[in-house]
């Protein structure tokens, strides 16, 4: 998941996103009647889900947490943090959340960057980049028997679409890489804020 | 998914399946409390799952739609489609009805010709025309949280299955190939609307 | 599936695991209200979704079960059987419980070695090998819409990831082949035995 190297930092926050996708995966889980192992699996499958199905769909395989064992590293020490300090996370839920909208951001960077690495078109790189950052978490609620969150309530994954579309608009224009990255976390960041704040959604049809 | 291309005519038909399902998938979305991406989503997985999931088990990898942009267009048409014409689309359940059959109908013949091409067996293949056909109906009823319909009710699974060993007979008895086709097309069409019509069902098991 | 042939013996089993989980499939989907079709789907799921996502993970397509018809044969051998002698495999509990045992030790092995010979890491053969055996169970329970029952009740999977451990700690210490398959095997019936005769349990997070 290195695609872009531009520097050691994306790969920290990849790792970092991977956590914190695995922390949030094990506290929903635990939630439900589930035992350790399942609450675990759970967690695996939030952090990893979204790379795994990108994946296997542009083939690139063995899939990219097989070949880097950081990745399981990443996911064990999330896991461990969820058990050990449940309630600290549930009193840091803005801090939780501001590390959950970076490792969207960066997972949408990566998905993107990826897929047009395998010569697909910017439209389904745009696409993937959207299913690396928000597939672990359908996973997460198909598995616990929920209609996903984000086919319900939140417009979390037109935050990710229309960040891809930003950050692809940059490349085009040739921003300056590092740049191209850190506006469209910044643009992510503030566009979940906003509507979280301002509890934006779109209607349920009727 | 343009492998048997013997006229454009297939082509077209494959794009107007795709768009059927889009649709479809859209309606019985709109019925469950989705908003707007999310019924988006489910239209898109509706009309593409299937071929997905046959491209990612034979191992034809980028999956199909990526490769042709064609069916993005074909899809968001579906979904602009289902929004602006929901009324008249309900109305005109019988045509609809009848695109859906040609649809799996296509979408059958299509899959089971793919997975030939990669030098698996009839028994296999006949199976991948029918997932190709049926999965994703299956993959939106799992996500928005009912078993899915297929396992439930209808012989619909059973049509393409039917229909595929009906077509793979015609291949080897060497019938013309438009002829093969548009027999297994009218095969499916009239076993589904008799099925319909007759309120044929497996029993529940008891 | 055939990557570890020191003897006829485990091909044979394999096959019979195959048997036995399509037999265990349609028992469970048989409960629900799924008409024939519905009910050779999950039994077909249970038995090959396992090997069927490994494959997919690791980029072993075809996958597993489409090279070899023999799977299939097994599979619709214990649909058969199931519906023929659903009374009789509910009074043989224990025994379809012993099957089922070897069966979920030979898939971890088999799992294990495959991944392995994909030049992946212990850690990662070691999860592959347990999907390969607990996966085709999470796919059933989802798609008759419970939670999986792997996430909610049985240390099931504990005992695949375990047992995976002793196998591969004993391909470390050089153990002989046939005696490192077989002790696994034992190693699993037993504490497969042991942990349901003794109710064992994690306890649902509180």
């Amino acid at each position: 998941m290195q695609e872009i190297d531009s520097t050691q930092l994306i790969y920290a926050v990849d790792l970092t996103g991977t956590f914190v996708f695995a922390v949030s995966g094990w506290l929903i889980a635990s939630k439900k009647e589930l035992d350790f192992f399942g609450a675990s699996v759970i967690a695996f499958i939030t952090a990893v889900g979204g790379g795994t199905l990108r994946d296997v769909l542009i083939g690139s395989q063995p899939v990219g947490w097989m070949a880097d064992l950081n990745y399981l590293v990443a996911i064990l020490a999330g896991i461990v943090a969820a058990i050990f300090f449940k309630r600290l996370f549930e009193k840091l839920r803005k801090t939780m959340f501001l590390f959950d909208s970076i490792g969207i951001g960066l997972f949408t960077i990566l998905g993107l960057e990826k897929t047009l690495s395998f010569g697909l078109s910017p439209v389904v790189a745009i696409m993937m980049g959207t299913i690396s950052a928000v597939f672990g978490g359908v996973l997460r609620d198909t598995l616990v028997n929920e209609i996903p969150l984000i086919f319900r309530k939140e417009i979390y994954a037109t935050v990710c679409l229309s960040g891809g579309i930003l950050y692809w608009l940059m490349g085009i224009l040739e921003v300056n890489a590092d740049l191209q990255i850190i506006l469209t976390i910044i643009y992510i960041i503030s566009f979940r804020i906003l509507s979280v704040v301002n509890n934006w959604s779109f209607r349920a049809i009727k």
